[in-house]
């Protein structure tokens, strides 16, 4: 094993269209984000590495500004990886930006926020170009009402009641920054920015919002589901195919070349 | 031969992802929107109809408001059509909008005027999210000499040096109703409306602003282009992906249901 300085841990920038991945994470004969990326950076450096991500996106849901890292002896320039790696990799994965990374950088724990953006088609129709990019709500949404919904998980909170399972996690609090639901035309799109997110939390909180816009759950109920802290009381959640993993932050800027 | 009353016409406005399809016009052996839309009709009236469109897209192009007329028996509500034409079609076809119409109404003929809309992302690196759906310039364009090279379309002109060729053309005179650029964020968007369009005439109109964006034509030269009046001067063409038929517009109201 050969000793990594502080230059050899490369770091890049991704998007990604979902759809025909099983999640980032590497599966075993599935297509995942994961293995596409270890298989470019294997046609391009001839090393075989894994690559570990800010946050594991499920099945169908899609990143705009996905945070992954990796080791490597290569020497290539940073903007060299982002144009051979887009050379290599598939059309619905690309590399945004790279940097080169002191040894010690974690992308998972050094990011102190994530964010995530949701898409509903606010339409009686379905729609063919928002098909897999959109969920389709036919009928009418009181944006008001979400709002007054979203303003009760703001804050630090524990949010089991939003989480499909809790597996050995040790803890269900985190702290949601921000979370806000506007209309474009009828388009309906909820941000969610938050330290951490527990399994499904977008997904099952949009789930929730859904029925708040539709006047099924009240303000109270919405409440009272979360003071609950059952995990999986706040689904069923809302389909993969509308979310999207769109900002990692951290501390410091990353420098990234393009 | 059955007599067809003034209720026999129905008028559908579809929205298609124009990927998969050798575009609009039914063609043998070939994916076309027309063949998809004709075999939807006849799983669920049980007949063989000919579907007529307002403006014929290209193979990739995409459309958010085609405007389709076609005969039929059926005594199916205008909303019935929308449901079942929905369920039959595939997933990258929608209908948006149903209604009856008198027997003289003629898609094409009718028609006042047709808006395009051509999307351009500005970005140094390829995107997975836009792919298939814009085209990328990687560098830098200037959005206010694109918008001054727009101002001398707009009005009637010969636009033979926009049109890919001219076939059995009458006249390439047209009269252009607005051009125009806009940015948001990377993305640059070109909006045209126009009483009718030469074969391929935003695509080659989108590939000469784009020079004129880049520096590398300039306003003189684009006037020239222009007067010229000789077929495919003004190309080569923008790619089919970046351009979507939003709207054709009528003297009066559709009275869609959906």
């Amino acid at each position: 094993m050969k000793f990594f300085n502080s230059s050899n841990k490369i770091v890049l920038v991704i998007e990604y269209n979902g759809r025909r991945y099983c999640g980032f994470q590497w599966q075993a004969q599935l297509p995942t984000v994961q293995a596409e990326l270890e298989q470019a950076i294997w046609k391009l450096t001839g090393e075989r590495r894994r690559v570990v991500a800010a946050s594991r996106t499920d099945a169908g849901v899609h990143a705009k500004g996905q945070v992954v890292s990796f080791w490597t002896d290569s020497a290539l320039a940073p903007r060299t990886f982002v144009r051979a790696l887009n050379y290599h990799l598939p059309r619905d994965i690309a590399v945004k930006g790279a940097c080169r990374v002191k040894a010690s950088f974690d992308v998972r724990r050094d990011a102190v926020s994530r964010e995530y953006k949701y898409y509903i088609l606010n339409s009686a129709t379905r729609s063919a170009l928002y098909e897999g990019f959109a969920c389709t709500v036919p009928h009418e949404l009181d944006i008001d009402m979400m709002n007054k919904a979203c303003k009760s998980i703001e804050g630090e909170h524990d949010f089991a009641s939003f989480a499909t399972s809790l597996g050995r996690m040790r803890s269900t609090v985190r702290t949601v920054y921000k979370a806000w639901v506007t209309r474009v035309d009828n388009v309906v799109i909820f941000d969610m920015m938050a330290n951490s997110f527990l399994p499904h939390q977008v997904r099952n909180t949009v789930g929730l919002l859904v029925r708040v816009g539709s006047g099924r759950v009240g303000l109270d109920e919405f409440q009272k589901i979360m003071e609950a802290k059952i995990p999986g009381l706040a689904g069923p959640a809302a389909p993969p195919c509308g979310l999207y993993l769109t900002k990692v932050n951290y501390p410091y800027d990353l420098e990234l070349e393009a």
